[in-house]
């Protein structure tokens, strides 16, 4: 199998599953419980926040766990934008949708600005300097775009949200963590998501980073646990492995960009030779490339490339049966959008996927598109 | 060691954890892709919920997964409470702090109804029938009490429910699925709360059923998962881990169920020799014995006996350094309420485990005292 949809999610490494099933078979306590088998697993708790708080330069007593990062912007969001203020909200078309959604349920209450996204995905930090102001009480802006692997220049947008403002900011960095570094403190981030499944964890988990400078109220009520902001018996198999994932994935990383760097250069310079294709992602995210064809249907094309065992998303696995709203604001025209496929690379990746992958692609266009000519 | 421990968190069945892995490291697949291997993990996903559903007499489209019973008792009961209507809520004292806690965020917004708890820990049904009204939106009453393991007579509190309302009836099933027969048609149950890792499978991962008549707005927001109750990537791992565990346990649960009778019927009458203890769980649950004794600190005795590999809870393991409502609730004495323990029993407990316990129980309440007395 080719599986080339990685931003979707991706095989745990056999590491960090060894490690979780240590933990559901042997050490499988309740950190909760007030004997030292307990306290020890709460302890191995804390050792998986110092790992993560590592990769992103925050203390360990900063980082959380929660159930998905879907989960923790909401969370997040909720409890700040559930407090009786008018304050405004800085964010962009382009953000996930448990962000992009959760802001938009609160229309009614409060002024939303959507910044504008240049045709290559960025940020338009123009626009940014007028849409945040004194009244801004949240920005929320993602470090990668999950569909065409724009990353965010955070150094710059964390300068105009400081400078402007005294606004809670807020950054998705589900596909980013790991894969481009990041000094949450340096850029003055106050809330950080990142996902588990995203690098070779397990799903079901997840983790945010809240500076302590921040007095966060407990949105959800239970046992307390996480200091309250994700009660619940904790999900000590998922967190150790999650741990063991970051471990692994740090100490690779740079191999690992340089591999798919080529990956995607190469990927790119064939994908422009089929004719009438359009390449969305010609800067970004090294493990994304988004390409779209003329006359194919992405769904069609799946399938077609599913028959070799090759696996890729259309625009955005993340939710069915919407067209994508980031294709629309890098006003792809409508010839391409329902034509466009996600290939996503992984740790894992190897370069004869890509070559047999490459061959297989050319061929789906080529058949597809001799069908619906006809 | 003797893991007496099993009402806080039980061990993974082994079969359960081959099950995880399978979906870790083969069946990653994000069940939102297009292609024939993500949408067969959704296949799967549905076949977990038809083995929880028959258990309780759901339909399998009735039942979502969340992340844990705390977050499922959440979702349930911010999404109902937060409309903007006036109606009373009637509940208990003895609800696990997720549910308790979460209504009694609403008591400035609400009228939050308290029914009476005899001393034996069960509900006094007159005092529900005057307490539940037509004004009455949202009644909700556990199955089985976590620390004394009463076990509540939803056939009866249902009954008085639909009589004199139309409220919507919550259920906390956590310590009660399976282990305690129940039909949440028959009784007219509209929301039941259930979680994985009491049964033997993993934690991050629980269940909740929905009666297809209720209409609950979405609450969180993202990639409209479990029918936007819980976006997010599935857990997949876990729900099929879940789904394994719950088919073993339906399997053997009477033998089960025998076994642990025994077991506490015999507990209890060793513990009853002991001078100046305290049984507080003469009915209810066959899994959960709670017991307190004289001039012990219960968090002293739990250290004695983890020195022979022995774990047991205090009164409850849900949340630390707080007294327990419960324990007040029955009016167990001053005298007794910090030297509270609670036995609980699981799918592995064994004779031999209980006859050393009862050795290790008795040496350490007999050298403690001596101690304190002396």
């Amino acid at each position: 199998m080719i599986y080339l949809d990685n931003c979707a999610t991706t095989r745990v490494f056999d590491e960090a599953l060894e490690v979780c099933n240590i933990y559901m078979k042997e050490k499988y306590f309740n950190p909760s419980g007030l004997y030292r088998l307990s306290k020890k697993t709460e302890e191995d708790i804390d050792s998986a926040r110092k790992v993560i708080a590592d990769v992103i330069h925050a203390n360990p007593s900063e980082i959380y766990f929660a159930p998905s990062a879907t989960m923790a912007n909401n969370m997040l969001l909720l409890s700040i934008l559930s407090k009786n203020d008018k304050k405004n909200i800085v964010t962009t078309y382009t953000e996930h949708s448990s962000v992009f959604k959760t802001i938009k349920s609160f229309k009614e209450k409060r002024e939303i600005r959507y910044v504008k996204i240049n045709e290559d995905g960025s940020l338009d930090l123009d626009d940014l300097k007028n849409k945040v102001d004194e009244n801004t009480g949240l920005v929320s802006i993602m470090q990668v775009q999950n569909e065409i692997g724009v990353i965010n220049n955070l150094e710059e947008i964390g300068k105009i949200v400081r400078d402007k403002s005294n606004a809670i900011f807020h950054v998705d960095g589900v596909q980013g963590f790991i894969k481009y570094p990041i000094n949450v403190k340096k850029i003055g981030i106050d809330l950080y998501t990142i996902s588990a499944h995203k690098v070779h964890g397990p799903k079901g988990i997840a983790g945010l980073f809240v500076d302590s400078k921040l007095k966060l109220q407990e949105f959800f009520h239970g046992g307390g646990q996480e200091k309250g902001y994700f009660p619940g018996t904790e999900n000590v198999a998922g967190i150790m492995g999650f741990k063991k994932a970051v471990e692994i994935y740090t100490e690779n990383r740079d191999e690992v960009v340089d591999r798919v760097k080529a990956f995607k250069k190469k990927l790119i310079s064939e994908l422009e030779k089929i004719e009438e294709s359009s390449i969305n992602s010609y800067g970004g995210s090294d493990f994304i490339v988004s390409a779209s064809f003329k006359d194919i249907r992405s769904e069609v094309l799946i399938h077609y490339l599913e028959n070799y065992d090759i696996c890729v998303s259309s625009g955005s696995s993340c939710s069915k049966n919407n067209r994508s709203r980031v294709l629309e604001a890098i006003k792809l025209s409508d010839d391409f959008i329902d034509g466009t496929i996600r290939i996503s690379f992984s740790y894992f990746t190897n370069e004869e996927e890509i070559n047999e992958f490459l061959v297989k692609l050319k061929e789906g266009v080529e058949t597809l598109r001799s069908m619906v000519r006809r």
